[in-house]
């Protein structure tokens, strides 16, 4: 029988930074109080907030009251029951994400970084204390994504996650697929309306892609996975040229984090991918993220939304909240380590994939003969060839059946050894097609 | 602090119905106990299954012990915590229901029709006694749907929710559009592989999909309303040349679910719309089903999967058992009536959506201005205009700003009546554009 949640004692929360998100947690934490403590079972009240600065101006909703200098001490403080972790980074975040935990309180963060870096400690942490570690906000933005593969899909076995979890990567290949642009042209469109940083290159070398991916990774497979066990290209190769040449082949190109389950262990790697134009996936565009998972009894799943800026995240950091909140009260939090499976990650050499190879030829009789069987000496398996342009401008594509890492780049390494070849100019990944 | 699960009461489960989904859902709470119990907080334990043929030969993994053929009885026993009902149907599944939430049991059910026509009541019940409610199944499967419009945006403000959630009205449409079929051979090729049942009414009427927006609106907008508030056509009169014609000024045609919050209430409607082919719905093929959510703060949202099925519905049925559990072990069971906001539905009449008009009219000079002239006397605002074909095929299609459903329907009846018009070929309506 449910007890009325006003009469109960509240869930005391501390929170770390008070930027753009984490002042809006405060603010919707008093605003919203009534709604919150329906949901999660009974009051939760706002007992401090970490800052830099205690003298700099705040937005109103944020009680100066609460303000302290001394996140250690917030941390571990006895009144306290959940600490909400918004000041990103390493350190100190992981220090105080450590002491929290180990002093039995349950965490809430949004620190990508920190989670894909050390996540599996911090599990070990929370569950040795019997405490909750939740982030949902980590990976895409206000998408109850990570929540799913916890909760509504943690009986399923999953065998595959495709995401598009970095927005101003989309943002950019959506231009130079819609508009035709180059590289460059695109990254500075996307400066202009804000999609990308002045320096751009966490995203564009595909290191966020690759910390979110291992957290997709280690929740849809039980193992602890890191960033360094990514295999990561980024879009700066990418070229207009590719972009045609995929389309004209029925495809579209997207930076991709591919977490797959082999029969050896866990293949989790970032690179731009051509997918079906018919795919979910393919129909994402601007800014946006999109995860598609691949789960045995649910069938084929995806979720898209937003996933960045200050409401969104702010939204799932209360969400997280909430669940937490949840647990404590039902005495769920921490019930057994996330990593259970260990499964190990697949180094890339092992990895099983198909691929779309762009190469410069003589246009000549005979050009095909060498190039299939180079192929076929390493048991890739030819699926389509096409020819574009004629003369000095031919141009040869190739899609191969699945074939591993190791055997691509030996084919290729001879290709372009030979008098007929003039160039291998491009190799892309093919990812999201049936059968493969 | 947690308490550890295994030493804790079992939660008793009675389950009414033993078919395709009812036999699954037996085995895997046998099968998957130790995960269950995990995720639940605590044991739970089937105690009872209602047939109505006790002598029936069931499927490995059902004990042929716990059988009776008395619901009635089952759903009141005092050793029942949760009963799951799976019957499907009116009656008798809402005396049993009812009977249970009256008796203090929470339940979970996978009956759409019912749950829309009886939802707001039945939640009152389950309100009054303190327990809960769940139906995820109901809508789109296994997506976990439901479960985000309850937990992760129950503190987000939701503008609109359009879905396709019926498999083989979107199958239909998909063949139509992918391989110019007419309605009546797509539909014969959805029935030759299992898409559509012999007697495919209730799907290609729209009623299905009207249960369904029935149970979204309701949960969006926190309000009660039921199928006979939703506006319903289906997809028969649809014709290949309406979806070549919209083909041409890049939409797609989707049955869609739309449930939209207006200053005076909210509009809930099931009808063939046309939506931008860069519309991440314009991607959803085959069977599939997708719900495209507008929140204030998480921004749009789209959830993807299978619609139906044997095992994704099980599936969505075991993460609803769990989610019971929860609350009942977190106390957080039944704190609210789901109603609360009891906002009208809106009738049709009143509604404001964009339309795609095509009239088949007398190719020559001076035809466009009279035909502008009667949408303007209506203050309903053309978009585009697009004539097709010459001569005696010509058309002439237009595309409207948002319009009052009555506006339309006025000049409609003017412009049939008009010499240079020989036809009013179709009227649908547009959605899913930004800035209508």
């Amino acid at each position: 029988m449910p007890v009325p949640s006003a009469g109960r004692e509240p869930l005391r929360i501390a929170l770390l930074g008070c930027g753009c998100v984490g002042s809006q947690v405060a603010r919707l934490l008093t605003e919203q109080a009534a709604g919150l403590s329906a949901r999660a079972g009974g009051p939760l009240e706002l007992v401090g907030i970490a800052v830099r600065d205690r003298q700099r101006p705040r937005p109103a909703g944020v009680d100066a009251s609460l303000l302290t200098s001394d996140p250690a001490e917030l941390v571990t403080r006895a009144d306290v029951d959940i600490v909400v972790e918004l000041i990103g980074g390493t350190e100190p975040a992981r220090s105080l994400i450590s002491a929290a935990l180990g002093a039995g309180k349950s965490v809430v963060t949004a620190n990508k970084a920190l989670i894909a870096s050390d996540g599996g400690a911090l599990h070990k942490a929370a569950s040795a204390s019997g405490v909750d570690l939740y982030y949902e906000a980590a990976v895409a933005g206000a998408i109850p994504l990570l929540r799913a593969l916890r909760e509504s899909l943690a009986g399923d076995a999953i065998r595959r996650v495709l995401g598009i979890v970095n927005g101003t990567t989309n943002f950019i290949l959506d231009q130079m697929d819609s508009a035709g642009a180059e590289f460059g042209a695109a990254l500075a469109r996307a400066q202009e309306l804000g999609y990308a940083e002045a320096d751009p290159t966490a995203d564009v070398s595909g290191a966020d892609a690759a910390a979110k991916a291992a957290i997709l990774a280690s929740l849809a497979f039980h193992s602890e996975i890191t960033s360094a066990d990514v295999f990561t290209e980024g879009i700066t190769s990418v070229s207009a040229e590719d972009i045609t040449k995929a389309k004209n082949l029925g495809f579209a190109i997207k930076l991709l984090a591919i977490c797959e389950r082999g029969d050896e262990g866990v293949s989790v790697r970032v690179h731009p991918s051509l997918i079906p134009r018919d795919h979910p996936l393919a129909a994402v565009h601007g800014a946006y993220n999109a995860v598609f998972v691949e789960a045995e009894a649910a069938g084929p799943l995806m979720f898209y939304g937003a996933g960045a800026g200050g409401q969104p995240t702010a939204s799932a950091v209360l969400g997280d909240i909430v669940a937490v909140a949840r647990n404590q009260r039902s005495g769920v939090s921490g019930p057994e380590p996330l990593t259970y499976a260990q499964l190990p990650a697949i180094p890339m050499d092992e990895a099983l994939t198909r691929y779309f190879v762009s190469l410069n030829v003589a246009d000549q009789p005979g050009v095909l003969a060498p190039i299939a069987e180079s192929f076929a000496r390493r048991g890739v398996s030819i699926k389509i060839v096409h020819q574009e342009g004629h003369g000095e401008d031919a141009s040869l594509i190739i899609v191969t059946h699945a074939a591993r890492e190791c055997a691509l780049a030996e084919t290729t390494a001879e290709l372009a050894a030979m008098g007929a070849v003039k160039a291998v100019s491009s190799v892309l990944r093919v990812e999201g097609e049936e059968g493969e």
